[in-house]
């Protein structure tokens, strides 16, 4: 690190930060130093966001800054933690004061509205790529992992589904949309929310939850797999927004729902006899949810209609 | 996270861990989740790797998985902490397993060695870099920061200083070394040892402790900064290796130990009391350590030769 770098942290990244009372030594030593809360676990996620694959290089950096942020904190609310401290590593190909201004704001609104303190990090010279390090706790054997459905267990989601993915085939020109519907899709793709109370208030009653990122139709994949079972969609039961609709035929709109992806809302299971609760747990939470299936003896992801199986061809995101 | 992406994860970074008794649900879920020693802090540190900025493209994939992590762990060592896990992110260009195979054995080399486990990540496409985030842990109040050294402390280091540098410039064609030397020396740049124990020896002992990567004139000017005291270097005092001398001028040897960079090793202050203590408390650390300097009232760094002081033209790293 040289002079340059440290004027960048100093200036757009140590000094508007919030202050956790259990950081001990905060950014700018050779290590970060934390109090945990001693008689709780510790969540970390990592993720990386590279220019030109994960978003587009003239993204708005404001909603770039809060988005990176948000959706690692879709993990920490997947597992069920509450966001304690993050370690932001960014990759720039030069210094553009006009970039990391707002940049810098995003990132901070997202941290300061979900108390998750920047505690080190570091920034380097190439091409433009952002990665995330977060940190929450989590009560002792409370944290909700992928691995725990049952057969038998319903399969609910929060919110709606598709309409990040509309924002982005709108802002990819693919798609247009009614004018009173398109800054509302386009927020839902730049500022999403990470459903951090709603994880909070499914531990000890989802049985799985995993966050949506690369769309429902693979990620509740990932919870079948890990549990042993099959997951069987009822495409009917989708929840899609009346923007969705709007602007989309019924079939676009069942596709983006379950492979548009970025949506990041929680997809979880529970024991058909916690169903009836759920209304009351996540009341407070801001979050809705549906019920959109459920776990079968069997392996993969099914779609059904009127309980008869059928076929849709979905495009999944791969990297390589 | 597509198919691709998770069977390389598979292959080459899950399959080969070692198991912690710590890490509660381990990498490929939302979250790593981990139960930290409930009575102890934690150390977190990040740093970037990119290609072409921080290493060469052709840098022998084997070093550099040993040495993304060996760097890192170079901090836990300054703060006093002892390993525990660590975050890989890495960015490629395109899948080569050729390349994946010895960097992910270099990186469970360090791993395994120094007993912290990989507990989650993400493998992205772009440009080549690597992202870490490792976490250890610290008796409460033991942590080593920058900023409690006193006028009149010694100021240490670990180990020779300046044979890493003297490494590059070889691979770089600037200088070319003796045979005998050749291999060693290089050796010190590509594998450098992070000096834990040496810094989990010093806790409580040392007043302040930073590692150096940039080069002793810059970093132990960190030091000086953060502890509102002035460094002063006895360049006569500097460690130097047999092989440095014997491959370059005295003038040459100087610049490389205060500004090549890479060292890896420890600075750190102590108390004048308890310097008869260091060699005791260092014995089972496989540490040499050399008292190069005293911190003096005022700011900055300073170079002395026979209590003199004289000027040197030194040159950092600067990113920007």
């Amino acid at each position: 690190m040289a002079c340059g770098e440290f004027d960048l942290i100093e200036r757009f990244f140590k000094k508007r930060q919030n202050q956790r009372s259990d950081v001990i030594v905060p950014i700018g030593d050779d290590c970060a130093v934390l109090a945990p809360i001693a008689d709780q676990l510790l969540a970390v996620s990592t993720d990386t966001l590279v220019s030109g694959v994960h978003f587009y290089p003239d993204m708005p950096p404001h909603a770039l800054g809060y988005k990176s942020l948000a959706v690692n904190l879709s993990d920490l609310a997947a597992m069920g933690a509450t966001p304690r401290w993050v370690s932001l590593a960014i990759t720039l190909p030069n210094v553009d004061e006009n970039w990391l201004e707002p940049f810098s704001a995003g990132f901070f609104e997202a941290a300061e509205y979900y108390d998750i303190q920047l505690i080190g990090g570091d920034v380097t010279k190439g091409p433009l790529s952002i990665t995330l390090t977060v940190q929450g706790q989590i009560p002792r054997n409370q944290q909700i992992t992928r691995s725990g459905a049952n057969v038998g267990d319903w399969i609910c989601v929060t919110g709606q589904l598709g309409d990040s993915a509309l924002g982005l085939q709108n802002l990819a020109g693919k798609i247009s949309l009614l004018e009173g519907d398109k800054a509302r899709v386009i927020k839902k793709h730049y500022y999403p929310v990470p459903r951090l109370l709603a994880g909070q208030a499914l531990r000890g009653v989802a049985t799985a939850a995993i966050d949506l990122s690369d769309g429902l139709a693979s990620d509740v994949g990932h919870i079948a797999k890990a549990s042993g079972c099959k997951a069987v969609i009822d495409v009917d039961s989708l929840p899609l927004s009346d923007a969705l609709l709007a602007n989309t035929s019924v079939e676009q709109a069942v596709a983006l729902a379950l492979a548009g992806g970025e949506d990041y809302e929680l997809c979880f299971t529970v024991a058909p006899s916690a169903l009836s609760a759920l209304e009351t747990l996540l009341a407070h939470t801001g979050a809705s949810f549906t019920c959109i299936g459920q776990m079968h003896a069997g392996e993969g992801v099914e779609f059904a209609r009127d309980n008869k199986q059928i076929n849709l061809e979905l495009e999944g995101f791969v990297h390589f």
